[in-house]
């Protein structure tokens, strides 16, 4: 059974998302959310330090005695229009500080203004400087939640076509990588969900990409070739529409010999690693990517 | 047997491609082959128009009555360092009159300079251009010889990973698709090939891809997802090395479902097409690529 914080947590945070329906002004909403964040504190013992990457803004989260650890280059959800460093940076400090390792969180470039692909555009380049800057494959992770679980997967499909060496592990939190929306769970969970309507995908999707076709693999890393990939930690909620982009990833990822760990939370839902400090089953969630991000990633 | 012409032409060829070694400044190569064909004239009824797309300088090849017809991108080669819309003007105003459409030559950006993926990322932004410009891709070709072969392959493999339309045909003269360099016919055929060297193959691979995975689906585009792509017509030479980049090319489409239409001329080599009008056998291959592109585009 799920804490009565996380009980609390669930039902005040469903505000917000009923503010999000096609018709919702982006810039009203990335303000609200910027707001509702702008009193969150990072995990204590994590230091901020700003960064620009080729041209694009950076926030680094260094826990103490970790300046030359291993990165963790953290791509942030909001349904490719939203978040950012800002919004993301107290989940992270928390996720920088169980594993141990620096991590790095991008403002990469948001649609509408920015469409696909200049969200892959600057993960790869990011990803790309860092190796300039001597930081090996081996000693760097990817992650991301919702949208930026998405960009993370198209991100390494990406490097793997252009023949770049991988980084070691890539954490996902409820990843969004089915755009085409075909997973049962939009059904079957839509009545539980606490924040979605399936029915608002569409027009999302199509700020996004337009009318690009959504199955395509950097857009839907679902569909593409999952083979040839390091470890996964895929966690996702039971209680989210979203549930089937994570148990067919997993299952595919694994069909083609690769290693994908699925942790399915019972009554979670969206990215719930997100109210960290307000629930205990974020802070187990967030331990846990700790000690798979310390296992995989070489020291 | 081959004409007495292509006899004459095979022999002097040579020349210039004993230049072409690790050591040659790529300079004096870029110079030495614009020289060469500074007299070349273009096709009777073709005419020449400068364009510059996005920031890159290209040329129309528009043969007469021609000015609204389907369009075919062509991408020249020069082992992703030579080459221009200069040296491939001729053969293409030839093609561009064979099959009744205007062409347009990209100056994509080359290395070592510009090393991977700068090329690919020129060559999808011109289709992209062409898109929004309009231009249904069923009314696009896509064509390319040697380096610009494997790059119309990366072309494809690219856009489909995106979710872009594809052009309707496309059309490889020689295609270079493995940098990994692993086909028999490096080896079986080095002996009778006129030009080339396969010794000299991994230095001008390093130099385009670096310390890259040769084998990436993008650089060497024979190991990539062949399935879901349009059709392709390869003409390749019996005598030359890469011969077998397109056997298997041939081969890998078509075992997907794909359709690929193979030609292999007995006794020549690399890019014959390049000495139309010194050589019957350039103009018959000419032809065949006017046909198909005919039969395979909107008009």
């Amino acid at each position: 059974m799920i804490s009565l914080r996380a009980r609390l947590v669930r039902m005040m945070s469903k505000q917000y998302f009923k503010r999000i329906t096609p018709d919702t002004d982006v810039a009203e909403l990335r303000k609200t959310w910027d707001e509702l964040t702008s009193n969150l504190k990072t995990a204590p013992g994590v230091r901020r330090r700003e960064a620009t990457v080729g041209d694009i803004t950076c926030e680094w989260l260094v826990p103490d005695k970790c300046d030359e650890t291993p990165v963790i280059l953290y791509l942030h959800g909001g349904i490719y229009m939203l978040g950012s460093a800002h919004t993301h940076r107290r989940m992270v400090s928390f996720i920088a500080r169980a594993a141990g390792m620096r991590a790095l969180i991008p403002n990469y470039r948001l649609a509408p203004e920015h469409p696909f692909p200049a969200a892959i555009e600057d993960a790869t380049l990011i990803y790309r400087k860092m190796l300039e800057q001597g930081i090996a494959a081996g000693r760097m992770a990817i992650a991301g939640d919702s949208a930026g679980g998405g960009l993370t997967m198209a991100t390494l499909l990406s490097l793997k076509n252009s023949g770049d060496p991988l980084p070691a592990a890539a954490v996902l939190l409820s990843p969004w990588v089915d755009l085409a929306a075909k997973g049962e769970t939009l059904k079957t969970r839509a009545g539980v969900d606490p924040w979605f309507d399936p029915d608002n995908m569409p027009e999302m999707v199509r700020r996004y990409c337009g009318n690009r076709d959504p199955k395509a693999p950097l857009i839907s890393p679902l569909y593409g070739d999952l083979s040839g990939l390091p470890p996964l930690l895929i966690q996702v909620g039971d209680h989210e529409i979203l549930l089937s982009d994570s148990t067919r990833l997993a299952e595919r990822v694994t069909k083609t010999g690769g290693s994908a760990t699925l942790q399915v939370w019972p009554e979670m839902w969206h990215v719930f690693q997100y109210f960290i400090g307000q629930m205990p089953e974020s802070a187990k969630a967030i331990a846990d990517i700790g000690s798979f991000l310390k296992k995989t990633v070489t020291a």
